[in-house]
């Protein structure tokens, strides 16, 4: 009864909270580039504002790099206590020419599929995290208090690797500390089934220099003779998989488990249209170890990914140079027990014994975070399933995911709270990529879905 | 005697030279960036109004590309008809923050190896080219006129792969026949024997673009199901040399002859010194072709060499994303009697070949010339080599060169006019790359040696 008011609420309310969302759209905050660091800040005091127009009080809390945004409400209610984490830093927009309009300029745009949000953020994470405000806004507004205590915790590093994160979480531990955390940044499974994503790779980042000659060379005075460091970064790359496209670090699978057969049978009954999913970016072959299933290869199994490279000449026109230097950032993902940090060393040792003579190589190691896996066994998560079973008519599935979000691990870890990971992406979202959108449905029955988790909890 | 004092005006006027190279050096002529088509027209028009001021009648011809600079004198005069060849155009200048100082800013400087002129094209043509013209107008200063008719041909377009070089030459066949081309963009062996280059290298540059999906994707989304260009780049540029060092595009060593007894006689006289010249930018251990010798790699066996490489995410901080392009730029020295064309379709081939489903690939085709090779028999070739070996006190040599001058070819195929390559560049000097520069004692020795050759072949 109290909840339809609510859910009524949030649909007359819709384009006012789309307003709300391209406002906060519209601050450029990409947190792996300094020259963006102010916008950082501005992103996270709209936060603060928009926290304490809905009577929670929060506050800007400075790191080392961007703040975190940190508010408390009914400290001292009984009934459970939800931490709510969503990211407001968003990626880099480059190719910024291969996107329709400005990144930044956010618009409802109608399409074959219905209405979407464009920009840069929109679905990662901005337009998720808002989701869950807007759903307190509305239950505010009927019930003129919110129903538990509730901790909202918004970061601004994720995109780049949540530097600050884990001394913020071990120095504010008994602050932040929860019954259940509940982090919106995870997609419906298959654009359409919503899920509580109980599996997440781990992440472990790389850059590399090789280095040949001292300085560029012609390629004509000393082609041939000279060591060419793009070619040795070619056989580096090409030398990280083997033909049936397992990793050939040593060591790279120890740690990494078979699926247990009750997993396995919920995953076959997912029948995973793993053609459509390629499909929707111009794919049709699953490329990864060939003995695998689709859904094990993007939930389930280890990856490790070329994310750039570039090397001498690349303008216009042509160059002879033998460059002195070749470059590379390279990401693995992590599932099972895999150790970053020895997989890391065990990747160095690879490309050393790559190295012909001649040539040196030079490190700059990123991120890092393991893979983590949740039990389910806590009632709340049957709950909030039934509740996003309701909202979307279909019932609502434990799934994996490909991506790396590796602060569930660091709430099971450093504050020993459970992390629900219940997001509205789509795969055709775009994340990280240009014209990145979020669906108006999404953003909906996204809203929708958190009031009813939130009567179904409380 | 009358050499003497042209010798002596030579000495004299050093300064005023140098000062007239560094009014040329300051325009920054990069024919391979269409920014700066507007300064290659200064260049062009700098050197008519200089070949103005030594009184032979000079126009700029325009072309589709950059402009063509021509003159002539002594029209009907007997005794030989000389060719001098050179290029007014330069590479690019990047990477820019690896310079000292301002590439288009030339300075004298004092170093360990005695007084430089530093900048962009001081040694990659522009400073060679001034070689001939100095030696001219002291020449002129000293007798009032030049011995025998010259036609001067400078070219703007030698770094960008000559487009409109051949049609030129032959709609103009016959104003531009002459007995003998000296063509002055080649060095000195070792930095010290004064060379004549009668075996060049051609060139082929081929530029590609692997495409997987049609977007950028996010890694952990579509990591180890989707396919990433990079990584096939990776297999493409690991594939094209084997273990020992040799090229694996089908048929690429068609065309490609041994060494006459003669020829590895001459060169094993010359006891290059390879440890030296690999020393001289940080290497040690020659990385081509197991079984070749040093000289072999570098003169008379061809090579394939990446000059740029991108794709992904190359900026500050780290992106998690599955790239949808990979893109190379590459070119190949080719010896004997290789055919450019077929070389560049079989590359293409070997290409597609290593393309896994799912990829596709775009080719953008650059420049190509096949190598060449000049007869020695005219005695104008032994009169010229006395003469270097007056000047620098060591007998010179007739040599190879790794580098590809497609013009020397021309001369012979075009004009039917025999090219002699002569040049005083070091093997330090930076050719396409940060700081270079080009040594006083090169550019005084290189005036007085023209000198020489003028007065021993007239």
């Amino acid at each position: 009864m109290s909840l339809d008011a609510v859910l009524a609420k949030i649909d007359t309310d819709l384009s006012d909270a789309t307003e709300r969302l391209k406002e906060l759209l519209r601050i450029p905050s990409i947190s792996t580039d300094p020259a963006y660091a102010q916008h950082c800040q501005t992103a996270a005091d709209w936060l603060v504002a928009d926290l304490a127009r809905l009577g929670v009080p929060a506050q800007k809390r400075e790191t080392p790099g961007h703040p975190m945004v940190v508010g408390h409400i009914n400290e001292d209610s009984d009934g459970p206590h939800l931490l709510f984490y969503g990211h407001y830093d968003v990626q880099p927009v480059d190719p910024l020419d291969l996107w329709d309009n400005d990144p930044f300029d956010p618009q409802v745009e109608d399409t074959a599929k219905g209405q979407v949000i464009r920009g840069r953020g929109s679905a990662d994470d901005k337009g998720q995290l808002m989701t869950f405000l807007e759903a307190c806004r509305a239950w505010t507004h009927v019930h003129g208090a919110l129903p538990c205590r509730i901790t909202f915790f918004f970061e601004g590093e994720e995109e780049s690797g949540s530097p600050s994160l884990v001394p913020f979480m071990q120095e504010n531990a008994d602050e932040l500390r929860a019954d259940i955390a509940l982090i919106c940044d995870t997609g419906l499974f298959e654009s359409k089934t919503p899920a509580i994503v109980t599996m997440l790779r781990g992440l472990l980042g790389e850059e590399f220099t090789i280095q040949g000659p001292d300085i560029d060379l012609h390629s004509g005075m000393y082609g041939g003779i000279s060591i060419n460091p793009i070619r040795v970064m070619g056989k580096v790359i090409a030398g990280l998989h083997d033909d049936e496209g397992r990793i050939t670090v040593p060591h790279f699978y120890d740690g990494v488990a078979e699926l247990s057969d009750e997993m396995e049978a919920q995953w076959q009954g997912l029948a995973f249209d793993h053609a459509h999913f390629l499909g929707e970016v111009g794919l049709s072959h699953p490329a990864g170890e060939q003995d695998r299933t689709p859904l094990e290869m993007i939930w389930s199994r280890p990856t490790c990914e070329v994310n750039g490279i570039w090397g001498g000449y690349t303008g216009d026109g042509f160059k002879t140079v033998l460059p002195a230097q070749a470059h590379a950032k390279i990401s693995f993902r992590l599932v099972g027990d895999q150790d970053p940090e020895a997989i890391r060393a065990n990747f160095r040792a690879y490309v050393q014994s790559m190295l012909p003579e001649d040539c040196t190589v030079e490190f700059k190691g990123h991120s890092s975070g393991a893979a983590s896996a949740t039990e389910t066994t806590d009632p709340m998560f049957e709950k909030a399933r039934q509740a996003l079973s309701t909202e979307w008519g279909v019932p609502a599935a434990y799934v994996g995911c490909g991506g790396s979000i590796p602060i569930a691990g660091h709430f099971q870890n450093i504050l020993d709270t459970t992390p629900m990971l219940i997001g509205f992406g789509k795969d055709d979202d775009a994340l990280h990529s240009p014209n990145e959108k979020y669906d108006v449905e999404s953003f909906h029955k996204g809203i929708r879905s958190w009031a009813r988790i939130l009567d179904a909890l409380t």
